[in-house]
Formats: C-alpha cells, sequence, structure tokens
C-alpha cells in the first residue's frame, strides 16, 4: 500500500496543486462561479488580495485604544498556556503526551488586551480566541468594523457562514498540526499569519494518534499551571507532527515521523493584513503568527459548512486503511531492507 | 481491503448519493452556481426536465422525412454490428473475449436512416452515432434545431463544450458498461434512454480487465460478419459486467462478477424526449433505449472537459488497489470461509 499511496500525495500535485509548495495568489476577489469552480471544487487553497480593502477594521484595529474603547464593556475568553501552544500535545507526568487545552478565563476585554499584549513568557501566554462564533458575540461591538460574511463566497457556497471567529494574539501564540470540518475564509486584520498547509490526501503523513485529553489550570496565586487528565479519559485523535522541532529533538523527530519530514514539503504561506486565505474543508494547517512591530495580530475567520460528499468518502476510505499492507511472504525480504531505513511505518491512522 | 472498499460503497450512497438508487430530479433547470454546487462538485448526476423545451429539434425530428430532407446531401458515419453491441465485448474464436468495435461506414443520411429503422435483426444493427463532435460536423445542417451547449452548464464549467455528438438508433442498440473522462450533458430529443449508473467509487464492481482490441467488418456481398483482432494486439480495458444476462447465463454471470450482483443496485433512470441528464465524469454507465412505438431514439449529448482534480487522483488511487489485501496469518481462517462462497475477489483493477 506504500507506493499507491505515496503515488496519490504526488499525483494530486501534478494535476491539481502544483509542486512549486506555493499557494495561488488571485489579485482580486474570485466571483462566485469561480470560486467554486477553481478552488471549493478542486479542494485547493488560495490567497485573494483586495478582496477586504473596504473594511474599516483594517485602519482602525490597529489602535488598540480604539479597541478597548470600543469593547469596554465587553467580557472575552482568553486561552492561557504556559508556552502559547493551545490545542496541542504536551507532556504529563502520568503518561507520555496528552492533548492539552489551555486555561480558559474569563475577562473584560482591556484586561485581555493587556495580559496578551504585555510580555509574561515566564508566567503565561494569553491569546483570545475561542471558536464558537465569537465575533458574532464576545465581540458583536466590532460588528461593524468587518463585513457580516464574505459576499463571493457566501453565493458560493450558497449559505450564511456557520461561525464566525477571532482571534488576537502575539507571535507567541501558535496552532498545531490539526483539520477542520468547515470551509474556512480566513482574513488577517493586523500582523501576518503564517501558514503550514498538507492535503486531506496526505493523513498518513500527520500520524493521528489518539491521545488523552487534558486542560491546562492557571492559578493566579502561585503563578504556575497544573495540567490535569480529565476524568473518566477521553481520547481526541490529534496530529503528531510537530512542524518546527528545536534543533535538539530535530533527529529523533525525523526518525519518528519519517512521512511528513521525508515527503513532500508542506504548501507554506504568509497571509498579510488586509489578505484573506481560501483554506479548503480538511486541509491540515499549522498556523504560527507575529508581525514585524512585535505587535498584535488579529484575524477574523469565517467558518461555512463543508459538503460531505465523495470527497469525504474517499478521505475517510483512505484514512482507515494502514499505509502499507500487511506483509506476505513475497514481500519479506522487500520489507526487512525498507525497515531497515527506518522509512517504514505501520501506523493505523483510524 | 474487503471492508474498506465496501465502507466506501456504503458512505457515498449514505452521505451524498442518497439509498434509493434513484436520480434526482429538477423540474426546470438549475442556475450554474447551484449547478457546480449541488452536482458538479458532489460528482452527481440529475435529470432536468424543461430545459430544452424551446428547442424546434423537439417537435421536427419526430418527422423522419424533416430529418432526411435536412440531411440530404450529408454523409454520415453508420456503425453496423450483428447484435446492437458496440464497443462491447464479444466473443472471438481464437481468444477468450475481445473487445469489438462496430464495423463503421459512410453513407448518405437517407440510407443510413432507411437502415437504422428497417428491421435487419438477421442481418445486423445499425446506429449512428459517431463520438467525435459529429453534431458540428456530420450533422451541421441540423444546427439549427438545438442550442450549440447547455447555456447554464457552460457557465458552470467555464468553457463551451468539448464535443456535441448525435445518436440515432433503435431499441436494438445499446451501448455496455464504461466511463468517460468527460463531463456529460445527455439531451434526449425522441424515444427515451435507459441508463445504470454506478459511481466511480465502485469501479471494482465493474472488473475493468484488459482485453483485445478488434473490428467487425460487415461484408455487404455475403451479408456476413468477420471479427478481426487488432494487429499489433492493443489492449482495451473495459468493464467485464453485462447487468442482463439471459435466464441460462445468470448464475455463472453472478459467480463471476459478485461484486456487481451481490453489491448496492445500480442507480437506475430513464430519460424522456425532452429531459436532459447530468451524467458526471468517471461514472459508469451502461445505456439502452426505446420508444413506446419501437421508433428512433434520438439524443444529442455535449462533453464538457472534466477538471483533473483530487476526486481523480482519490479515484486512481482508489482503482490502483487490490478488492483484497493479501492474507495475513490472523486471516487465513476467515478468508478461506469467504473464498467457499464464491463472494471473494483479488483481481487487480489495473
Amino acid at each position: 500500500m506504500k507506493e499507491e499511496i505515496e503515488e496519490l500525495w504526488s499525483e494530486v500535485r501534478e494535476l491539481s496543486l502544483g509542486n512549486s509548495g506555493r499557494v495561488e495568489r488571485l489579485e482580486s476577489p474570485p466571483t462566485s462561479l469561480q470560486f467554486l469552480r477553481n478552488f471549493i471544487n478542486p479542494n485547493k487553497p488560495c490567497i485573494i488580495s483586495n478582496a477586504i480593502t473596504h473594511w474599516p477594521a483594517l485602519s482602525s484595529w490597529t489602535h488598540p485604544s480604539y479597541l478597548s474603547q470600543t469593547l469596554s464593556s465587553s467580557t472575552v475568553s482568553l486561552h492561557l498556556t504556559p508556552t502559547g501552544a493551545a490545542d496541542a500535545l504536551a507532556p504529563h507526568p502520568s503518561t507520555s503526551l496528552c492533548f492539552a487545552s489551555a486555561h480558559v478565563q474569563h475577562v473584560p476585554f482591556t484586561d485581555a488586551l493587556n495580559l496578551i499584549s504585555s510580555s509574561h513568557p515566564s508566567k503565561f501566554v494569553a491569546y483570545a480566541q475561542q471558536q464558537n462564533d465569537c465575533f458574532r458575540s464576545e465581540y458583536s461591538s466590532l460588528a461593524g468594523d468587518c463585513d457580516p460574511h464574505i459576499g463571493w463566497a457566501t453565493e458560493a457556497f450558497g449559505a450564511q457562514p456557520e461561525a464566525v471567529n477571532l482571534w488576537i494574539g502575539t507571535q507567541q501564540s501558535q496552532t498545531s498540526f490539526h483539520k477542520d470540518h468547515y470551509e474556512n475564509l480566513y482574513a488577517v486584520v493586523t500582523g501576518e499569519k503564517h501558514f503550514l498547509l498538507l492535503p486531506p490526501t496526505d493523513v498518513h503523513r500527520l500520524y493521528i494518534r489518539d491521545y488523552p485529553a487534558a486542560t491546562y489550570k492557571y492559578s493566579w496565586d502561585t503563578g504556575e499551571f497544573d495540567l490535569e487528565l480529565e476524568k473518566p479519559t477521553r481520547y481526541v485523535p490529534w496530529c503528531s507532527v510537530d512542524p518546527y522541532p528545536s534543533r535538539e529533538t530535530l533527529d529523533d523527530e525525523i526518525s519518528k515521523f519519517p512521512l511528513y519530514f521525508n515527503g513532500p514539503r508542506p504548501f507554506e504561506c504568509t497571509v498579510k493584513a488586509g489578505e484573506v486565505l481560501y483554506l479548503p474543508s480538511m486541509w491540515f494547517h499549522h498556523v504560527r503568527q507575529g508581525s514585524d512591530d512585535g505587535g498584535l495580530t488579529i484575524a477574523v475567520n469565517y467558518w461555512y459548512d463543508m459538503q460531505f460528499d465523495i470527497k469525504y468518502a474517499y478521505f475517510n476510505f483512505l484514512q482507515s486503511i494502514h499505509y502499507r499492507s500487511p506483509p506476505s511472504p513475497l514481500m519479506h525480504e522487500k520489507l526487512s531492507e525498507e525497515i531497515d531505513t527506518g522509512a517504514e511505518d505501520d501506523y493505523d491512522t483510524r
């Protein structure tokens, strides 16, 4: 099965996505028909410039004072983590790795902004993000600064967004590799976002495994985090690959996840303030952010319902099969060679 | 691999196509956006009523005299076969089965029409069909009777049809299971067409195998056919399943092709005069035709270029794998049972 799956990685690039590792750029918004035909249908990302130039947010949100004033009476969900990695794998004393969610604190927006902006690397990293339609609830005072939906996308999908989320963070926060069951339009308002993207066909390369769920609990008294495993144990399937390992762990990570590190490079793009990324449903993505001045990166993303169609059925089929077939007598010799090279993986991704 | 592939057959029906075996019907043409979103993107067939009611062909082509007169100076490609099965498997003395193409005769249209209409079951079956854009070449005198393209489809696909073909035949002619690398809009003008349809996910159920190519040669002197194998031998991958075996061969066919006969029933539809079938790219289809009065069935089909995208890559991946994995020691007992029932197939469809 190894060769057939690797041929799939290669073919989807040769036929549709390209081999450059770059994401197609449009200088102006597509029509709904073009967007549907050229991007949604082939499940292909793109970056669109000049799609949100009319948003008041592009200028007003660069002033933290404007945000503080407009949201002065709002309470928001702030995510606190020790290192900026929320919804990510973390070591836990009683198990090797767990899936760690942030400590979520509801605080007045002005406090949230201070906690995000002020540097507490030794204490915690704060990130305002709550993927529950928060832009239309917690942040509703900002509604007039952005469009309530992306017109040409809404027309293409045939429905309003299911959720609109706001993200306010600094370069200290990042999001680990995962996929969403939504079509995503990601508009960056200030700062910039750096994405690594892998198509759904590459699912085996992320080594999705079940990890016990845990949640950080931050104590304002001691200034320390506890990482509490959920009881009863709940398992979350999550991508195992950290695409940016430290120099010390690099060799180890490569040997644990050879399909990621030795396979085709992920698609890589930076989405700047004023640009919109179309992140197709089921694409794996890893996100970092930053800005030249070390200031805030603020983004609004629109989640539209995806179609659970033949593409989704094919994905589930692919995910359900082993990266290689069980060895048959004839294959024994060949397999032994491959195992010696460390280039073999027999993990069932289900 | 058996279970994973069968789960795919089932899931694509549950999620997208439905389990009724019926093809969705639209009472009026969709907009290009609706067509793209609801049918092209999910690779899902539909039948559209009231889409070609304005075509003069709907009334004028019911009169053979009109056709004879309009095409009085045209020469057309007429396909002759012994039984009405062209581009189909046929027994050959020197090999078990071959892929047999029709004897193609270029004749004045009036002669063609006579040969199609008059019953020569003991001599040959004639079918006017040539899938080389014949409606815009051999039959260009009829151009004014139909639209040169299907407006909402052209808008959705973003390009004019690559080919437009005309088909004139009787119930004696049928087309064996196959797939095309085109998006297809099939407009029936007189009579009716009966389709059996299977989605691309079901590729293993058609037992695609390589057959040596052959061509019928009809002798007007002797009134007999020769079936000549191409030299040098050329192999054509073709579906092995005849969905309508005779009563005598039924049991044998079921035991040879259990995945077809014991799996989910194909989608079945009748497209009547004035209706249009959207037959998505890569769908397997078997076509019969007929009309209540035993007269002509005439259809025009528009082939639009398909997108070779992630769906196509997934299809090739699926087709490249065996229906079941090589047996592992643990599976031996289970497999033996299955082989005994005759419900197992180890054919590699490549």
